[in-house]
């Protein structure tokens, strides 16, 4: 078949969501690992060619005006490329999560009962511009045993032909079925809608990128979703915090890297430690280039925060900003907390072992702190060695998803001959 | 307030659903088991009421001249309802899935890690006409720490209200605040619609009852929903069986229990004992009071059957009815069972090891038995002690799903001051 022809041919979703389902079939008894490190080795030896179609999205993205921080986020180099190949090595090196015995146990009739992990068959992602986004998802559904459906963004299309093509090749090289890794080959919305509805064509869908994203996707799936990544994260100093570490943990928590999902977007300090914490905190926060937006409570011990309005309380900033709030009580934090919060991961920093326990029990999130950063909820930092992304969602996965947690599982029964009386 | 006016303010949904938001905070630290005793006494101390109501619902459904079965399965009686609170009992007694610590382990620097199952907060059951699921999907709910958002059906409301009502009555004596168990009281069905819609006001909706309820829920569901219930079941005699076994497991499979998901809908028998196996099976089925459907092949061996269509394959009868058809290979098996399977139950009756591990491997189902019934593939069965339903999803759970299955997990991280570098 001609490139051309193949092409056209992967317009037709249903007939691509079949390939997967068959080539899924072959991989979990496939040479994953082996076929993973082939990867690797074919994107550098692609490199040429992949950083080539790179810079042709980079210079049509750039003609269309687009900001050069965005532009950036598409952009490949031959540092980038490496690390790519670098992380794919990485998750080949992992253990493999499938065919592990969760549980197994003997009933009194004598069956044997095993709960062992399964993929899930057929995974799509829908994700925004970075391109390391493509081999990385492949990657991990390969090695979870699953079939991966790839859909990018239109911006990132030549680049992630050219990434797709390479690993592909690697896959059909090592013995694996090159149709467990598809690209969703044309900018057409329509194919969203329809792979979001393809009820039995497809095991799950994982959708990474912003918040307008994750909620098209979740309004609209037919079909298992998990929700990632919007994170409203708090960090709340209690009344016998050691202000010291509240700071520490607070500036880290905003400034480390504040674009990303685990950065914290509001501060609420108790009034019994307002007037010793704000004004030093803020104005350290400030100097780190922090802007602010404060209560009233907050703006009178530091005037230099705007005016803070319900529309901040609730907004994932992913930039320089924190929201601050003095509130009265750890109940008036908690509220606050489960008011406006996303679930993703919340702090507080205390001293009190009543605190720490009523805290931990009563905030609803995926991940609870106590005296550390928000930015701990991570899987490489949990030592999962992967992520696929953070949970919001409570069903099936909650906080950072490796590889445990690209898998399903089903129950063998192994009997001699036993009916039910 | 007056019950009337209690009545009509609970179909302002958004109000009910914040309601059991604010009960199910305060469900973790409740004493939920006691609770649930008093829940069964109440349904015994209330029994003439709630008869009474169960009988205008069985007269209005009577009078709507609906069939006697469909009748029955509406219909309460002294016994059944001792059976309803002996279950309540049952669930009150079993260990608490909360506060569970899952997994726990320390990060290099210092941060302690804890996965600790929590509630998922509120949880919404859709569910057909019989009452005993109201009683059972609120206990089920309220021992995890859930709150309940109950809709029956338009038929069984007089029965739910009076059951709800006793158990509300016996939650506010325990202490619990009774909105952690609420009926929808209202058969408007823009309010199942609004339900499904309800993001972050409903953390998971449960769906019980036939294909088009649940395909209904599934389709509609814009919360997170656990797809329960269908299941198109095989056995497969392979040619190596124990042909003794394989009708026992055959009749047991199709004729010990019809109605429910989890008896065979079809039985597929290789060829090298199809001649063996055939004639004396289906006559013994036969008798037993089952309707045959067989391809060519079957029909050859056993003329009384009427030919199969590409519906049967397809159907799941829940009544005495089987589909046969005569295979040439465990590879033509695997395919039929992986192309009209609903991924619930399928089991394979063989010798040959070989067999069994490639039926165990490439099936793909919640429950996959060797040399036993389908039948067997029930929480209680599985030792459980309990059921909310059997999953046919793959995500979050799989198989028959207990209380293990009815909460999630948070992680707690404690720390001395940990910042990310």
């Amino acid at each position: 078949m001609t490139r051309a022809a193949e092409r056209s041919s992967e317009l037709d979703l249903s007939n691509l969501l079949r390939r997967a389902r068959v080539a899924a079939r072959a991989l979990p008894r496939a040479p994953r690992s082996a076929a993973l490190r082939a990867v690797a080795d074919a994107l550098e030896a692609d490199a040429e060619v992949i950083l080539a179609a790179n810079a042709e999205d980079v210079a049509a993205e750039r003609a269309r005006g687009t900001a050069a921080p965005l532009v950036d986020r598409l952009a490949l180099s031959p540092a980038r490329l490496s690390g790519i190949a670098a992380a794919v090595r990485q998750v080949a090196a992992l253990p493999d999560p499938l065919h592990r015995v969760l549980a197994g146990w003997r009933l009194e009739n004598g069956l044997q009962v095993q709960k062992v992990t399964v993929p899930f068959g057929v995974i799509g992602m829908i994700y925004e511009s970075r391109p390391n986004v493509t081999v990385d998802a492949a990657a991990l559904a390969l090695k979870a045993g699953s079939a991966a459906v790839l859909r990018g963004s239109a911006n990132a299309l030549r680049s992630n032909r050219a990434l797709v093509a390479a690993v592909r090749r690697a896959l059909a090289g090592a013995g694996l079925p090159e149709d467990a890794v598809q690209l969703i080959d044309s900018p057409d919305r329509a194919l969203v809608t329809q792979l979001l509805a393809a009820r039995g064509q497809v095991d799950l869908v994982i959708p990474r990128g912003g918040a307008s994203l994750i909620g098209h996707v979740v309004e609209t799936a037919k079909v298992p979703v998990l929700e990632t990544g919007v994170g409203n994260c708090h960090v709340f100093v209690d009344a016998s915090a050691d202000l010291e570490m509240a700071e520490r943990i607070v500036l880290n928590a905003k400034v480390q890297r504040p674009g990303v999902c685990n950065a914290a977007e509001t501060l609420l300090v108790h009034e019994a430690v307002a007037k010793a914490f704000v004004p030093q905190t803020l104005a350290a926060l400030a100097a780190a280039g922090v802007e602010l937006r404060g209560c009233e409570r907050t703006r009178a011990l530091f005037p230099a925060a705007r005016a803070a309005s319900e529309i901040d309380w609730a907004t994932e900033y992913l930039d320089l900003k924190l929201a601050v709030r003095v509130v009265a009580s750890l109940e008036e934090a908690l509220e606050h907390i489960n008011r406006y919060g996303t679930g993703h991961s919340e702090a507080i920093v205390t001293r009190s072992r009543d605190a720490a326990r009523r805290f931990e029990e009563e905030v609803d999130a995926a991940a609870v702190f106590v005296n550390a950063s928000t930015r701990f909820t991570d899987g490489f930092e949990f030592g999962f060695g992967a992520e696929i992304g953070i949970s919001t969602q409570k069903l099936h996965a909650r906080g950072p998803m490796g590889l445990a947690e690209m898998v399903t599982y089903k129950y063998l029964l192994e009997g001699d001959g036993q009916v039910r009386t």
